[in-house]
């Protein structure tokens, strides 16, 4: 496939795996959980300018992923969105977020704090996730 | 039905109808459409506790409801969120965006500046909305 990933989506990331349409991309802000689903499409850049099959895949695939970040990180709530005003490049934002985090009750694409997972935490996420996901 | 919206949610918005299981909103914001939904549930919070078959009406009213407001409002880009970290009643954002608005690149619920519609655009898009997505 001919998909390019943009590099500031690139930047920043570790990639999980493929889930559907969709590569899985997990932030390295250990702040809070942050998994970035970026559909592997190219011609559009908003959700419902999707084929209605792929609109499917990619919500569904938005469920799997919230489903795994609560029950692997056991946030008190998600923050799903959808924003690309910055990064056109269509991307889904999963986020754990909790009242006890830093950015709380803000969103965390208003929040610059930022720390890094170790090579040890990446490896650990990727493989529950793999797991639980069914990711190739 | 028993559902009761939260007044935070109420304050500061136009009901325009029903779509499925949610009640549909406009913010009372000029400065860019801003519409939103609230799937009429009690018990969970975040999109991905709800049951599947809810969990696909609510994204099949997202799709439909974008389609509306890109098409009748033109924006350039749509941001689709759900963060709810404040007011805790499940309810999903989906806001037309441009270059030339006053908060791009930045999110609308990081932007403090407000406009108000008049009664008669209310009507509008109202009118409108009711029409393209046959709201009940």
């Amino acid at each position: 496939m001919d998909f390019t990933l943009h590099p500031r989506l690139a930047a920043g990331t570790f990639e999980l795996g493929h889930l559907g349409i969709c590569r899985v991309l997990l932030k390295n802000q250990s702040l809070f959980p942050w998994v970035l689903l970026v559909p592997e499409v190219e011609e559009v850049e908003d959700l419902h300018e999707l084929a209605l099959a792929d609109y499917q895949a990619v919500m569904s695939a938005i469920r799997e992923v919230s489903l795994f970040v609560a029950d692997y990180f056991k946030p008190e709530k998600l923050n799903v969105a959808s924003i690309g005003n910055q990064v056109r490049q269509m991307h889904v934002h999963i986020v754990g977020r909790s009242t006890a985090d830093p950015a709380w009750p803000g969103t965390a694409w208003a929040f610059d704090g930022k720390a890094s997972y170790s090579a040890e935490q990446v490896e650990e996420i990727r493989s529950a996730a793999s797991a639980a996901l069914n990711l190739e």
